[in-house]
């Protein structure tokens, strides 16, 4: 680590900073991140979390060594073991020598400060294997969603060479939908005996997944869910054809290389697409959600007897609410 | 019901529709929705969920007659007991001798034509009780949220003079949101015993909570439950004092009153506000969502040069994902 003190004036912020950057963005750096070296990969994370001045540089030299990962996003209410399901898939992972970085998108973060998921991912499997790399990512505001920084740790996770990346989420509302949208194979987990709350919730994920999971396979009532699910897919014409829907015992690995082997068919074709096509997929849909909220906090801040006049419509039934959403969006 | 037949012109659609209008904005057909009339209820429900040309005159005479009601909304994870809680509160108020009005918002109902929630609430509570008015209400698209026709289907039971309307959902993302954000007064349920993923989960609703329920009070860690939710509150200056903390156990009762007087103390503050005032903030949060979806729409189905570069400036970090909206919404 004798890298030679960097010119004060180069450096965006503390001097740790300046000392990760010479760091990475070095040939030395970039083939350190290459080996999955630790440190590196943390530091580097840690860069493009903070958006610090020093990104783009390292971007540009990460631009080369990207598009091989696949990115998995898992989805699914609470309860139904998700988390067991996502560890025993990471043993899988590396029984069959693949590499796996853990992209954990947690809503606590801004309330506890701590990383729930994250944690006890790296406790039950992950402790002292440098074939696996888990990294917890705080969600934007109070409504969740996904941060820009995660599009931008997807690269690191991808220049850093593993095979696969896990996009996961605790499983609240917007980070459910962003992360099975920015994902490139979308599973959604489900199981049974969550009660009608959880039959409900699943059909609005229904629709985004490619891979249907019914977890908890040995519980009283996994076959009746699954039929339940297969029969919700199949009145969606052209839709059943293309989801599968598997049964899965995370607890004892039941099902788990059947769910390994429907991810790896689903990526190999999204592989297929290219690296800038997915890539910009994901950053389009980050900017088309930041724009929606920019929008919608400017209307709801908006004062003026034009927005209550459309309010008034709406209230009325003279104007359709999507109407005065037009009108609204042409004057902004 | 010997309605005249009316012209065939006048009417928007079926021979039903018709016979219902003519019922409906008759001073007769007021005064029958104004006693509560369950069919007369039920058919001016019908009307406004379909937006029928008739609408707007449906609407203006009910105008007068609006303002008194409160507006109840209910989220929380699934498992937390929500449908129990509300039908043992459906309880409480009727036996304060108060009328109720349920709109469930169920995301189910696009995929199992089924209204889950409502139906069990109807079974429960509200069987032979004129006092009481149940309809389940159909989210908007795949990623669920409140129709524009709840709004329309609240003044509705406000006009039929329903002391209490409750706004309540299975509760998954955008549902959830607006649920909360339409309401007078927002309760948000939780339990013990849900793990993480309900402790992070709750963190998101927790800022927009007024009332703040751990359910299932008699099982092991309530009180621990309580303790964090709590702490939790008073890490946000000035939150902690607002929101009220209380401990029910919907299957005895116990709680229940508490949270009734919590209810209803916010609630008269917030009935102080006048009915114009909580017409327009709910079309406004209305209006919003939808100019919000318009845009994400727009963008994501955009084609051309300039999205691409935008996504390339973000993924390269050159540009922040909120300076991206900031130029995509200017240009829209």
């Amino acid at each position: 680590m004798n890298e030679p003190v960097p010119p004060a004036k180069a450096l965006g912020s503390a001097k740790t900073v300046g000392r990760h950057r010479l760091d990475l963005v070095s040939a030395e750096g970039i083939a350190r991140l290459q080996a999955r070296d630790r440190r590196t990969v943390a530091a580097a994370i840690t860069e493009l979390e903070r958006l610090s001045p020093q990104v783009t540089e390292l971007l540009e030299k990460l631009q080369p060594h990207l598009g091989r990962a696949l990115v998995v996003g898992f989805t699914g209410p609470p309860g139904a073991g998700k988390s067991t399901l996502v560890n025993a898939l990471i043993r899988g992972l590396r029984q069959a020598g693949k590499t796996v970085g853990v992209i954990a998108v947690d809503p606590s973060s801004p309330v506890s400060g701590g990383a729930i998921l994250g944690d006890r991912i790296r406790m039950t499997a992950a402790l002292d294997d440098d074939g696996v790399f888990v990294r917890s990512l705080a969600s934007r505001g109070y409504l969740g969603g996904l941060s820009p920084a995660a599009v931008r740790i997807i690269d690191a996770l991808d220049a850093a060479g593993y095979d696969i990346i896990i996009l996961e989420t605790v499983g609240t509302g917007q980070n459910e939908i962003d992360v099975a949208e920015v994902a490139d194979v979308r599973v959604v987990i489900s199981a049974p005996g969550l009660g009608d709350d959880i039959q409900a919730m699943k059909s609005g994920l229904l629709e985004i997944a490619d891979v249907l999971v019914v977890n908890k396979g040995d519980r009283e009532g996994a076959e009746q869910t699954l039929q339940q699910l297969t029969g919700a897919l199949s009145i969606r014409t052209g839709t059943a054809a293309k989801v599968q829907v598997i049964k899965t015992t995370a607890t004892s690995g039941e099902g788990v290389d059947e769910l390994l082997s429907a991810i790896n068919q689903i990526g190999s074709s999204v592989l297929a697409q290219g690296v800038q096509v997915r890539r910009r997929r994901r950053a389009r849909y980050l900017i088309a959600r930041a724009a929606a909220d920019l929008v919608a906090a400017r209307i709801r801040a908006g004062e003026g007897s034009t927005l209550d006049k459309l309010a008034d419509d709406v209230l009325s039934g003279r104007l359709h609410v999507d109407r005065a959403a037009e009108r609204i969006v042409s004057q902004t």
